[in-house]
């Protein structure tokens, strides 16, 4: 049996998803729709499908599931007329910048039974699964510290900044989301700093560039995340779990391993230099995932519960920074 | 345009091509040929084209190039037949075990002006690429000396050592290849010993599995090689090179880069398992630069040249063995 | 000329710096006193020094300086003592466990015009001075975060944990003066979560076993710091500064800098087994400082009032774990 | 008891010993010699012992062993001077260029029962004795094939040049002893290729300043060791060992463990600068293992004859080179 798709939205992440569907044994692409005709038209053109409009995709009967990658504003709107229409859903992250929106979109998800997974790709990433795998055989005894190291190379512009929901919603969710999926347990509490470090206009648009996070379970299981708008060295993205038995880490990641020796020291290449290079190999197994999933073999994982709950940690942060304080994840949710 | 290509050969590494002709922009396959059927039509079947003859592929009017992956002993016939059939022609490694057919068949491609290319893949590998560039660059001045590590994780069956011409010709060959990629100067000497270490069987076959080589050039540039037929730890591949400026090593490839720390230390995952899986990259831009090539974008690398040139180094390493004493390449040539 | 000391202390850590007041070119050690008479006797049989009393050392007219390393609730008195007998003081963290007592013994040393340094060793560790360097060449830019990782490999005796002052006070210490060190400028808020995790037994004694912290500084630059009591593969002691144009790691020190590869992957051996072995370099670097600046030939550093200000973290730290909330240095100093 | 040391040479190996010698808890330093007067009396000043003629030592009762350090040759002289008077003696290598006059300076040693220990510092390099306990343990399995590099940061003057017997006796002496140390097994055959690819004048004065060696043993273990007078990174000292079962490296080393990322890439610092800071630990570990067997508690190692097996490799090195051909070690022994 072959999935059949329809993408909406024909960006830059669309592009990633129409490769990975194109290339996967199971699937084919059918059909994808944009507001921006002759971004419709080159992902159909290169992968044999249709342009159509959302509403005809919505409509279709040749099309089983849809991977949304629109902007975030029209999200749950969206998930919800796809989970009514009983067609499978992979959504990216965000499903909405607002809790209780979310909210309500997943209650029509829970009564349509749609299927619908969120966009966390790094879950997908085989160096963290890897690390994912040594405490899920036990090699680390009891998880008890996380360090997750996320800086991007640079920041965007000031108008994505605007309509991110700001640093927490949009960078640190991933790190958020992350941490759930090492530390096996509910955040109950989070703490929070910011500042801006990297552009002063940031600031003025009432964003931070510069965060840190400090998480705590209801068992004292913990997590501390670092986060940096701009990295010289390029896309910098590590994890670290300490256990009762050991630690794992997952390195840094570069496309060329090679190191060179000279007068001045041994040079290694920078890093990758953003997420579509760093996560290739990720953002194909998570459509692979999607696709098992959807074909009922296999569970539903990021949920849309799991995008909820990285939100709530992302708001949390938020009023922790507002307040001074420590935040219980159960004063947002 | 698009080349259109017949792949001959549908085993283990036909299978690799044929993957990498499909995913390519300029690039289709239509028409595989193999002695065993079902080989070629489980080919065909995955990635959508016929089955023919060798002999239908050569008289075809609808293909442009061809990938030859048979056995070794058909290689020379093929290359003329297609080259005489103005056929652009990729050959895996070896063109021949012996030099004078080697030889005998590259007059007929220079005569027909056929493009020919040999399956150096290694050449392709993004990490060995970028210490080549560092060459080119001038970041290393002068190459000086060059070190070559290669080991397999474990001995091919009896079989394949008995028709292989011999862990020279058959695996050292790699080396020879990669030596003359770096040191960027013709080897005028060679210095070889052998032994048989890790499975007395092949001893009887009349090979060996444990090899060192020393190269040297006219100028006196020179080039170590060590090769084992069995490495517990993985598939071990690097390479490094010393110049008057600096140095630049390609560390082994892993294909899950974390460090595990318990209390028996730290600890990374073995290598990769082959080349199957540690040349993934090196395989699809080999066919993109024979694609390139054939489609008149850019130069035939490694050429039929390369190919004679790395066989008589592994003549002039028998010789050494056999004679123990250093062997000047133009005593084989 | 010769400084010339007197020891007070002779127990684990009296012994590093025996060793190494007697290896230093400018000093020469006079005497030790230690309420235990066979370890005081040891070091004198060693290293070729009396055994007197600590009043003797105290009016001794042959002793220039001190070096303070009995328990932690005489530090204070001594350096009052010491200081007003017009000796140079070397005092082991920390000077008392009550900040009002440290001010109050501040005042005297200043009103003494007393050289004091305390004793935080990793300032001296040869790499992460190296990297305190690049902070000071300006390799880094500003500084932004800095990551500070320091676990020891198990949890001291249940007496040490209830005369320590808490996990803060104790061992987070060391962390605080090297955030201090590396963020050069003075942290204004301090935000900690605690736990145990390691030990109930520990947490049946009022203390925690892990900790994690945030500081963050008037201009928002920011620190992280992570520590357990327990790590199975060794003493872990970690710093990473990132700033606006690089960053900067000091990685973990072993004994034995090998690797070995096997079918179970590549291994390194464990971490050096604590403070003793990890910094020994430091520790012979600290007491040269320490000669210097007693010799008028440098600046005294870190001074005493580095070691009030590492102690107002650790209150500080306190403070918001008990009141779940930020909490300003200003509020208890 | 302690063995009471005089020192023959007070130059820059020599005041290496003087230091460990003082630093030593079974060993004093009680006279040292050079013909240049303020050298000796410079390390006499340093470490409180006398300044005597080398005869005077020869005859001094108050003297149970010499450390020599003076020019090669005058070695063997001075082993069968101090053997006869019944001394143990730890010489610096080589015992002589000449294998005839090394075979017969070891004849006096023997006939006198004399305790001589030989300068291959490196054997007591941690790491490297890391590696060689990993094979000891029988963690690699059967040892099969061994890769030593070993490059100077620099050139020596043309002066020492003239006098060291050639790179091989010189230099790659030290990587013979390492392979014999890490084989097991004495080494039957020899292959080996020079160059002066650093230096010209080097090759006016008859020496080359690149070479690579192949070594083989009887039962077939290998050895290749890379050799080059100047590195631009550092000192560049490797060994690597490849058996049955895994294989195990000893990394390079240097003084600052640190890395710094920028745009560039990552860089850690160059190695260090050359023996002297290198092998600070491994000069200690040989002393006091010389002081341990001259006091009879542990065995002579290396022995005059581990010096002589070297030697003799150099000079199989040199006879390759010269006669093109693999050389049997039977040859020149």
């Amino acid at each position: 049996m072959t999935l059949r798709f329809g993408l909406l939205g024909a960006g830059r992440i669309g592009k990633v998803h129409a490769k990975a569907i194109s290339a996967s044994a199971g699937a084919s692409l059918v059909a994808v729709a944009d507001a921006m005709a002759p971004a419709a038209k080159a992902i159909a053109d290169q992968y044999g499908c249709e342009v159509r409009s959302g509403e005809a995709i919505l409509a279709a009967k040749d099309i089983d599931a849809v991977v949304i990658c629109t902007p975030t504003d029209t999200h749950a709107d969206l998930i919800e007329a796809f989970a009514k229409a009983g067609k499978a859903i992979f959504c990216e992250k965000p499903i909405d910048l607002s809790l209780a929106r979310v909210k309500a979109c997943l209650k029509v998800v829970r009564d349509t039974k749609a299927v619908l997974m969120v966009g966390f790709n790094r879950r997908f990433d085989p160096h963290f699964m890897a690390v994912r795998a040594e405490i899920d055989k036990g090699t680390l005894g009891a998880v008890e510290m996380v360090t997750i190291t996320s800086r991007d190379p640079g920041a965007p512009g000031l108008d994505y900044i605007a309509r991110s929901g700001g640093i927490f919603r949009d960078m640190t969710i991933h790190d958020f989301d992350m941490a759930r999926f090492l530390l096996g347990e509910e955040v109950s509490e989070v703490s929070a700093m910011a500042a801006v470090l990297v552009d002063p206009a940031i600031g003025k648009a009432g964003d931070s560039d510069s965060v840190q996070v400090m998480l705590k379970t209801a068992t004292g299981k913990m997590c501390l995340i670092s986060n940096s708008r701009r990295a010289t060295y390029g896309y910098d993205q590590r994890i670290e779990v300490h256990g009762s038995l050991g630690a794992a880490t997952a390195e840094n990641q570069r496309p060329f391993m090679i190191e060179v020796a000279s007068k001045l020291g041994y040079t290694r290449p920078p890093l990758h230099d953003f997420f579509m290079t760093r996560y290739t190999e990720a953002y194909a197994a998570e459509i692979a995932s999607f696709i098992a999933a959807a074909s009922g073999k296999g569970k539903v994982s990021p949920s849309g519960e799991d995008g909820l709950a990285a939100l709530a940690l992302a708001e949390a942060a938020l009023k922790s920074v507002a307040e001074g304080r420590s935040v219980r994840t159960s004063e947002v949710l």
